[in-house]
C-alpha cells in the first residue's frame, strides 16, 4: 500500500510521488484503504484523526470531501484550482485537455449570496467555462446545478395606435369599453391581459406598464388616475411593486412576452414570442429579488426543480443599480 | 331583460323574483346582460357603478365575482352559505341534492394564516363535506386546492439490538465502524443513513433520534458526546431543529419512513412502507411550520405544485403545542 505523511500544514507527501495530495484525495484513498497515513512524528492516522487534523485547516473540508468522492465515482477526473474543483470531461486525465467546467461545493445549509454567484459565473463564463454549483444535503446526497448568465434573445415590439380606458375596481383593471378592439389589439397582439367573457382584464403591473406607456388611460369612479397614483395604488398592494415592476418592464422591453407566474410560485412566465398557439409552453419562469439577496439553497433547489419538472428554465432575476439574470438548471452529471 | 333593484343595505331584489340575488350572482347577470340594474331611486346601474356601491359593502367583492363567474363558467350551480360558495355536483342543482364541496375565494395578495386553514378544514371535514381554496391571480386566473387534513397510515416499526459508533465530522455523522452490520440493520432495516463507499452517513436529525432512542452512541475526537451536547450542537446548525426534529420524531414513531426532501425543497419526504425497491418513490412531502405560521400563497402554490408534477402529495406540518398536518392538493374543477 502507497505510504503518506500529513504535515502540520496540511501538505500531504506521498512516498516517491511527485505532487502532493489535496486533503480531499488524501480521505479519498483512505477511506478505500489505498493509501496509509501517517504524522510527521510517524504516529498513524485513521479516518477519524484525519478529519480531527483536516477540519482545523479546512473549515470545508467535509463537504469538499464528500463531493470530491462523488464526482470520482462518477467516473472524472477532478483537479483543485481556481475553484474548488475543475472537472475534466469523462474519460480525460488531466493533461489530455482542459478542465471545461468549474465546480463549487456546498452545503444546503450554507447560505448563498447573489452576489457571490454572480461574481464567480462572470469570471468562470469570462474564459469560456460553466459553472457547476455541487450541493451536498443534510444526508450527503448531490445535486448539480449549471449556472450561467441568462441572455435573452430579444423578440419583436407591436405598436398601438389606439387609447383604451381602463376601470379600475379595487385592485383589478377591466377594459369593458370596447373591449373587441381591445381584444384583438392588445390580447391577440401582445398578450396583454385576460379574457373573460366578452371583456378584458388586466393585471396591476400589465396597467401599470400599459400607463406609463400611454396606452391606456385608467379610470376609477368616473375620475382619470395621474400615472403616479396608479404606482402609488400598486405599491400598495404588492408588496416589492417598483423591484417587481422594474424587471418586467425589462423583460417587455426586451421584447418578451410577460405573465404572471403565479401558478408556478414566480413572478413571472417568458414566451419568447407572440404565439397563441403555443400558449401552455412558457420557456422561463422568472423570480426577482434584490441583487443583495441570500440565498437559502432549498428556496433554489425548490424553484429549479420545479421550473425543470415542467420544462422551464428557471431565472433568477437580482435588481441593483442594473438588472442581472441567472439561469440555474439542475443537471446529471 | 330581467329587472332587479339594487338597496343600498346590497340585497338585490328581483322583479317577480322569489329570492335575493347575492352580489356575485348580481354581477354575473350584469356582466351577461341579463338582467337590468336600478338603484332604489331607479338609476340605472351599469357595471362600474355596482362595483363602486358593492366594493363598500363588501370589501373582497371583486375576488368572489371571479371565482363565482369561473364556476359557473365549468358548469357548476353555486350557492353562498357557511363557505364563501357551496358547490353542488355538476348537473345537479341546490335541492337535487346536497352540496359536496364548501369553496373559499381568495386572492394570491392575500396573507393565509396555518390557524385560518385548520379551522375552516376541520369544520368542514367534520361535516364530511371537502374544503375547496380558489386562489385569483393577478392576472384574474383561477387555481383550485382541495384542502383536507392529512391521516397517515401507520407503518411497522423496526427492533434495532445492536447499539453503533457514530462518529461526528464538522456537521456530518459516519459510521464507520462495523459498517456491514450498520449497512444491513440500519439501513436496509429501517432507511436510516446514506451508504457511501462500504460505510454509512447520517444526517444530524436520523442521528438525534437514534441517539434519543439509543441506538447510537455519538463520538468525537474520541469522546462520547452527551445527548444535551448533541442537540445543542444540532440547533446551532440548523435553523429551526427542534422544531423540525419534532415532525421528524411525530412520523418516525407513527412507522412512517421519513427522509430529506432537500432535492423538493421541502424538509422531508416520506416512505410509507421500508420497500428497498421502492425508492424513488416517496408518497408525500412535508414541510414544517411554526403554528402561526401565516402562509404567502404562492409559496403554497409552488410547493404543491411541485410536489404534483413529481406525482407526491404536499403536506404542511404545523407546530404548537401538538402537530397538525394540511394536505394541500390542486385539482382541476
Amino acid at each position: 500500500m502507497m505510504k503518506a505523511t500529513i504535515r502540520k500544514d496540511g501538505k500531504v507527501k506521498v512516498e516517491d510521488g511527485l505532487e502532493d495530495l489535496s486533503l480531499a484525495e488524501t480521505f479519498f484513498l483512505l477511506e478505500r484503504e489505498k493509501i496509509e497515513l501517517f504524522s510527521d512524528v510517524g504516529r498513524k492516522i485513521n479516518l477519524e484523526k484525519f478529519f480531527e487534523i483536516g477540519s482545523r485547516l479546512d473549515s470545508r473540508l467535509e463537504i469538499k470531501c464528500i463531493v470530491y468522492r462523488d464526482l470520482r465515482e462518477r467516473g472524472y477526473h477532478v483537479k483543485h484550482g481556481l475553484a474548488d474543483f475543475r472537472l475534466y470531461p469523462r474519460g480525460k486525465k488531466p493533461g489530455e485537455g482542459a478542465a471545461t467546467r468549474y465546480v463549487y461545493a456546498i452545503s444546503e445549509r450554507e447560505p448563498l449570496p447573489m452576489k457571490y454567484i454572480l461574481q464567480k459565473v462572470k469570471m468562470i463564463n469570462n474564459i469560456r467555462k460553466t459553472m457547476i454549483l455541487a450541493v451536498v444535503d443534510e444526508e450527503g446526497g448531490m445535486t448539480y446545478y449549471s449556472v450561467k448568465e441568462a441572455i435573452f434573445k430579444p423578440g419583436e415590439r407591436k405598436v398601438f395606435e389606439t387609447k383604451y380606458i381602463a376601470h379600475l375596481v379595487k385592485d383589478n383593471v377591466f377594459l369593458w369599453d370596447s373591449p373587441e378592439r381591445a381584444l384583438n389589439d392588445l390580447f391577440e397582439g401582445g398578450f396583454y391581459g385576460k379574457p373573460f367573457g366578452g371583456i378584458l382584464q388586466l393585471s396591476l403591473i400589465e396597467s401599470a406598464y400599459l400607463l406609463e406607456k400611454n396606452i391606456i388611460r385608467i379610470v376609477k369612479g368616473g375620475e382619470e388616475i395621474s400615472i403616479d397614483d396608479f404606482f402609488a395604488h400598486c405599491s400598495d398592494t404588492m408588496e416589492n411593486f417598483s423591484m417587481i415592476y422594474g424587471v418586467y418592464r425589462d423583460l417587455r422591453e426586451t421584447g418578451l412576452i410577460v405573465k404572471t407566474g403565479f401558478k408556478f410560485g414566480s413572478h413571472f412566465r417568458i414566451y419568447e414570442k407572440m404565439d397563441l398557439m403555443a400558449f401552455p409552453h412558457s420557456r422561463y419562469l422568472v423570480h426577482v429579488f434584490p441583487i443583495d439577496h441570500v440565498f437559502k439553497i432549498p428556496d433554489i433547489s425548490r424553484a429549479v426543480r420545479l421550473a425543470n419538472s415542467v420544462k422551464k428554465r428557471m431565472i433568477f432575476a437580482g435588481v441593483g443599480d442594473a438588472i442581472e439574470y441567472i439561469d440555474i438548471t439542475r443537471i446529471k452529471l
